[in-house]
């Protein structure tokens, strides 16, 4: 008589990969302004695939220009909601390296992680997404073995390093660090509003590929303000847009609200809603910035009036 | 007495992973003429990895010229075949996005599926794999969630989403949506041919790290018109070499046919046989179509006759 | 009577993918000299992912100057030890292609593996990191199938597939091909050296996204020179430093050794460590090369003394 127990065990590759990562999802997102021509960026990555072999190492972009910490704020924002909870972002636009400015770690209520210098670069997430807890990085116990000569890469020393072993889970959010007061150093900037009949906000940002400029104010201020249901009942209508920058008037004219670009004829300029849901100007198949010399930044105003 | 039959199953990770995608091959490559300066492409890297996390999420170029669907159609067909069948492309370069192109997947019988608005786009993997079948994506279905307001980024809401979907074998061909005739919207060019004692081709692209012209000539064809077995009894011959764009007349000069760029000294012409086994001029260690002034398109005309 | 307790095996796929690759690690790392704009790199990716589609797919950097192994031979030395251990390197940079010129794959005493033509690129990490082996890849054996016609893109035909197979373990190091001598074809450039009170270096490589001027001097020769214990008993000390190109003077001036970037004001020099642990030289948010007119290559000469 026997008695037999065999247990066959099949578990899924993929969903073992996810019980591995406990913390972090296994994703982690490098940004910075090092550009792609040097080995900077492969040696972040090297070092975090150094920390897990499995994790998913991922960029969002390189190219900020260099010490724009507003720009690294932006894309981080931007693109943030895109990536599946528990993604861990790397920052490090850091033009004050070497400097007291604190190494934070940055969980949103969204669950998101974001490793950078607390330098302003956190300004849009934090208020966005909502801050669940900051830690300041320990950088005894999160910092590459061999590299506490070296002031001045912390980007591949302490934050791929911190950032891929919170990602892999060889670290929990604890451990990153002694926990801070729940606020990050903020960059001021103007606010999307409404003022009587105007719509009032800023330039933060241009679409670098197409010269689009993109406001900050969101598409439902345009329907607050037209008493408008819907996108569709606005298609066509005309508004005046008004561009200064400090006291420069830069650009006055009558420009349509457009479902898309092929709303209007080639070269001619639309008002519509970018992907980010923002209100956006562009021409057909060409440049708005270039055309009329409009750059992004904080001291940039536009103002919209329904004609 | 007892009968024991115990299997013990190892089943390699590696195995496990190709197990688990039944359509896609888990594969997804983007393309598109966004560049990598903003957060576009990220945010598609991390929708499809929102969608699932084995995916291996890689790129072909982000660098296609805007608009330029000619060269995103030439780059896709250049590199299709170097990618493991039931591989994904996801190609955005869109123009006409809002308009009434349709959104489609052409699955090849080669196995590969492109993912793309349908705007000569599959021009040439078409033309060259073959169309297996083409589905127009069912929007109400293949969209991310939250994102039916926004009409501009059809790329990361419909093709990224779509694109990885079927990497995952989330869904599989057929819940793309409906089948529609195999055909694809397609760009003209001039076709490679043997003309009398002459072979006549277009310019359809220009290596861009290099400056060298490619043809669209197949090795082929110069075996046929001068009846040669194999390229090496063609080694050092001489050709004349007459460039047009259309009635302008732009070079004609003798070079030899040469089976690398050693053949010749610095800065010589040499024609040769490119990674795609087509004719291309070069000139050894300079810029060919920078000496002479050549670009890539529908409009250039090379004529190549033996001396 | 028996009692048979059959062993439950539940092994981490982790752990598996690890067990997978038995000499390369699984990971493979491009570099070359073509760009991202067109459709070489993702041809390469490709035709690894082909081999094996667990493998972990990376690059170093693709806009290493076209023709120039100097270049490509810093940059591979910079980054390697980032990298785990049987990373295999994959570099094209190889303007002798079809010339005679072999085709190897080095394995250095740390365990990397680098598959590149030997005409100068493993310069730095053969000196550096110590020559294990050298091998001739025997390219009858370890070539992309149908690929035999072309003889212009080794990148992708044999080093991308070879340096795929051996990362995925599909072939040992002994499978590449026949073993060499232990050596490798070398650069000249001028070494770093102590010289009476002064100390003598060359100028490899500039810092690219900033402008820095990045010297071959070790940190650990200053340390020598000043009989100093350790880096901050330096910190702010000033230094005459001579910058010449052959016999052409162009810099002389007094520098401070700082700490990091913030030790002094906007715009002003500073001498610092790099993260490579060598002496570099840098203006505080702006760019030290452009300001002087420095570029980087062997006829750069370097001077520092104390003052």
């Amino acid at each position: 008589m026997s008695n037999i127990i065999c247990g066959i065990v099949v578990v899924m590759s993929m969903q073992m990969s996810q019980l591995a990562f406990a913390s972090g999802n296994g994703i982690v997102v490098f940004q910075s302004d090092f550009g792609l021509s040097d080995q900077a960026v492969s040696a972040m990555h090297g070092v975090a695939l150094g920390v897990d072999k499995n994790l998913k190492v991922e960029d969002l972009t390189h190219d900020i220009p260099a010490y724009n910490i507003w720009e690294g704020a932006y894309r981080l924002d931007a693109v943030a909601d895109f990536w599946p909870a528990n993604t861990v972002f790397v920052s490090v636009v850091d033009p004050g390296v070497g400097s007291d400015r604190k190494s934070v770690v940055l969980k949103t209520k969204t669950n998101h992680y974001f490793v950078t210098p607390d330098n302003g670069t956190l300004t849009l997430v934090a208020k966005r997404l909502g801050i669940s807890e900051v830690r300041e990085i320990d950088e005894k116990v999160n910092r590459l073995k061999g590299s506490e000569a070296s002031h001045t890469f912390h980007g591949r020393d302490v934050y791929a390093y911190t950032g891929a072993r919170l990602a892999a889970s060889a670290i929990n959010f604890e451990q990153v660090g002694p926990k801070l007061a729940p606020e990050v150093l903020s960059i001021p900037f103007e606010a999307a509003r409404i003022d009587a009949n105007s719509l009032i906000g800023g330039i933060p940002i241009l679409d670098p590929a197409y010269g689009n400029v993109w406001t900050n104010i969101p598409m439902s201020l345009l329907l607050s303000l037209t008493k408008s249901k819907d996108y569709a009942s606005l298609y066509t209508q005309q508004f005046l847009v008004t561009v200064t920058r400090g006291d420069k008037f830069v650009l006055s004219e009558t420009i349509s609200f457009e479902r898309s670009f092929a709303g209007v004829k080639e070269g001619q300029p639309l008002l519509y809603v970018n992907s980010l849901e923002n209100l956006a100007l562009a021409l057909n198949q060409a440049n708005f910035a270039a055309a009329f010399d409009i750059q992004a930044g904080g001291e940039w105003r536009i103002e919209i009036v329904p004609k």
